[in-house]
């Protein structure tokens, strides 16, 4: 399957006029530890300019008024707070866990939170060092089917067991087989691929101007805002999450060398709209 | 009544040439406790870029930094520092409480403080959290007829005591009567309406795209912004706010799917300056 | 006198092929103390942006994420910091001292340093709270001719001792005369004037879309800027720096109801480029 | 040797359908000591902007909002955390160390501690405070031959030994014989010229409209990001990123009196973008 511009306009739809912020979801990002505070400062960029209702960021203390200073449109507070962070944790539709999360005990700690407390009508993506904790305690059942992982190829090697040479279609998918059914993996390269029990997306856009920092921070916080609003095909929602990441990537590259991650998220509300109509 | 851009202009005038500062009115902003400093920060740039004359925050210490990064034009301090809280609120000829306030300890008593020492010549905007903590401690009375409500539905339920679907015209001004007679309520819902005692304004303008966090902090700004500078006919002030709110909304729907409420307050200067042509 | 386009042609000349940051420069501001962080913020990024060689910042610690937030051109530390004080303030060729200083025990110490250490081929400009600040220790002596005050009209009656009413050019000039002679006064009000000793200069341009908070930092800003790099005449240099913070306010006003001092700041380098051919 | 659009192109070139962020390089920036904080940020947005592949920065912990204010694109911590310093340090293909590092005992523990790690694999792009720490430690050998300095004439002086008026070709020809026989010498005057062993190179554009400060801060994190990237022929690599800096300058100039360092960094991915076509 091609995910192309036909795809992308089925998912981009039209919002209906009686909708308030609840009807497109409350989507709560975890990470930015230090040193790595700016990756969930590009997810929650990404994640509100694609149109999620309400985005809330557990982070770190030092991490907020840098978030702040981009979007003074997510609230944000620190993960430490036990009491704030299981209260949003229970009112999200959608859960983010990873973008500069690190692998150092308080993020074992709090993915382990997240692995727990998650329940059955919630998303949960996996990105980035969550990943890499995630297969440090596989295999695990999981308490939601609606499962997003997004390694890149060392990232699933770990979490597969699969080298990168041996990371085919057929292997991908057996190795899949070991999550949940439903379980949607975002096999990222330079030709990413989606794959859900039997279904492979892929796409013909994208290039090596997104080859710099930052751009899975923001394709993870792309496909939490997708997944936040068009809930009808999860499948569909993260496909087109993913190929418009590409797709505005290639936009762009007609007047830069490099594609910086930021300038994707600020050309999504612009690219939406004309999907939209 | 309809609000429309006939009004807007009636009530967004050519400036005096003769005026300064103090003109444009003194506004106290108070909210933004974490963890929800961004609220603040959007009620602030609303204000401002309406054109109100001098625009003071009172938050948390933790919050200056992002605010200042997004707007040196403002003064900003510690709302535990007693003296300048004092003294600002005094100052101010509008003050708006509400927006990221919260509703714990610290919130209550700075709350009470603003009921306490605001007079009669101030005009009073409770938004957000404020009214909840407001409706804990109804009835009572008010120091200052020029009061302005901006709750949504919730927020007006848990005020007047009508469940959502009882929230008729006729119950709603029933239930206002229990303000005082001027007070002024923003009843918002994807159908905002304006009441004033029997006064009644609507409008046609705005649309699912404003469907996103922080749009009541930016409204709540801008109706500060506006009361500030157009004492003439209140009513008209606050409406014509709320209108203009929806209205810019439209205008940058047109090339966005999602408007992010701080590129309504970037767009204020210049549709104000068409408005007063 | 009048200022206009043509005085401003004369001093905002192209620059020399063989110069370096040296011959723009070096400019010291000191001011931002809490709760006013935003005003030296607001003066450096005028100072920058109209050519100073090289703007340092004396601030309080917590302003200076704000300020690099903005500008990442300028050095910037703390007051507190005695040696870095001492060494900045003896390297600049002007010092500005004003900008949201306040007027605590703080600011009368630090206040009070820039008089005692300032010598002849500096130049002083003392703004906002210095103002206040000087009135209260006049009559004194100053250790450089090369004084500019940029009072508003409150800050003269304090200085001079002339109520408002009474602030006609001959009173002014007549309470100048406790300056030294070549002190330039920016009497700013609605309709500014610029005095040195017989002369006087006034402009037509500006208007009510100024009045709003932190055009005074933004033009003592852009005036040390100016005397930084015009240094043939000081008067002209200082006149047309006041005469340009309107005119591009003009300009701005045709599409904006409020003009904010961070887009007069913003225009600089394209209007001086015009200007300057 | 004459730079000009030419070699720009020949340096510049398409990037492969088939890489990825490692193919672009691994960059470590070590600076942005207070009192400079803004200088790193500067050249991390140069770096970032220029293509690397991923951008680290390594300054003070109060120095990181700032950043990431401008740039969550990089990872930031504190020089001070010695596990992340040397994993940074060892991982890094190009490290550049000195804009704003100062000269304190901190500044010259990181800058030996880099000497020491570097090793023959890595380049290194020695700038600002950290040449002045250098002077102070010559002869001394180093670890790796991709060796790049960037003085002005002052620290120049101070490393060659060499007074301005005695830079002539010749002597500093000489007198880099003291380095590594690979060592690029970016000698920055207002006619730069770039060195190495018998190459020497210049360039016609670049003005007085560059005099402010922060030019040689961005100047260096391009370098950094060319020799991350363009590795066939680092002389070229290096002459051109140079040749740019100045490029990019008179292309702003004719609409700007003074170029803003950051501006520079700005029209990076447009200008590398033309020149790569």
């Amino acid at each position: 399957m091609i995910i192309d511009e036909q795809l992308a306009r089925q998912v981009v739809t039209k919002r209906q006029a009686n909708s308030h912020k609840g009807t497109y979801g409350r989507v709560l990002l975890i990470g930015g530890f230090y040193p790595y505070g700016g990756a969930i400062i590009m997810s929650a960029l990404a994640c509100v300019k694609s149109g999620a209702g309400l985005v809330t960021v557990a982070t770190e203390r030092d991490n907020i008024t840098a978030l702040h200073a981009h979007l003074p449109e997510t609230m944000a507070f620190d993960c430490e707070d036990k009491e704030l962070f299981e209260e949003n944790l229970i009112k999200a539709d959608v859960v983010l866990v990873g973008p500069g999360l690190s692998e150092n005990s308080k993020a074992s700690r709090v993915f382990k939170q997240v692995l727990e407390k998650v329940s059955e009508h919630q998303s949960l993506i996996i990105d980035g060092s969550a990943l890499n904790l995630l297969a440090k305690t596989m295999p695990l059942s999981f308490n939601t089917d609606h499962l997003v992982l997004t390694p890149h190829q060392k990232e699933w090697e770990r979490l597969s067991g699969l080298a990168i040479s041996e990371q085919t279609v057929d292997n991908t998918r057996k190795a899949l087989e070991n999550f949940p059914k439903e379980t949607i993996l975002v096999a990222k390269s330079h030709r990413t691929q989606i794959f859900q029990d039997q279904l492979l997306a892929e796409f013909t856009v994208g290039g090596p101007y997104q080859a710099t920092g930052g751009m899975g921070d923001t394709l993870c916080g792309m496909i939490a805002g997708f997944v936040a609003q068009f809930r009808k095909n999860y499948f569909d929602s993260v496909a087109v999450a993913t190929y418009l990441h590409s797709y505005i990537a290639d936009q762009l590259s007609k007047e830069a060398y490099v594609v910086l991650p930021t300038t994707i998220s600020a050309a999504l509300p612009k690219v939406m709209k004309q999907l939209s109509e």
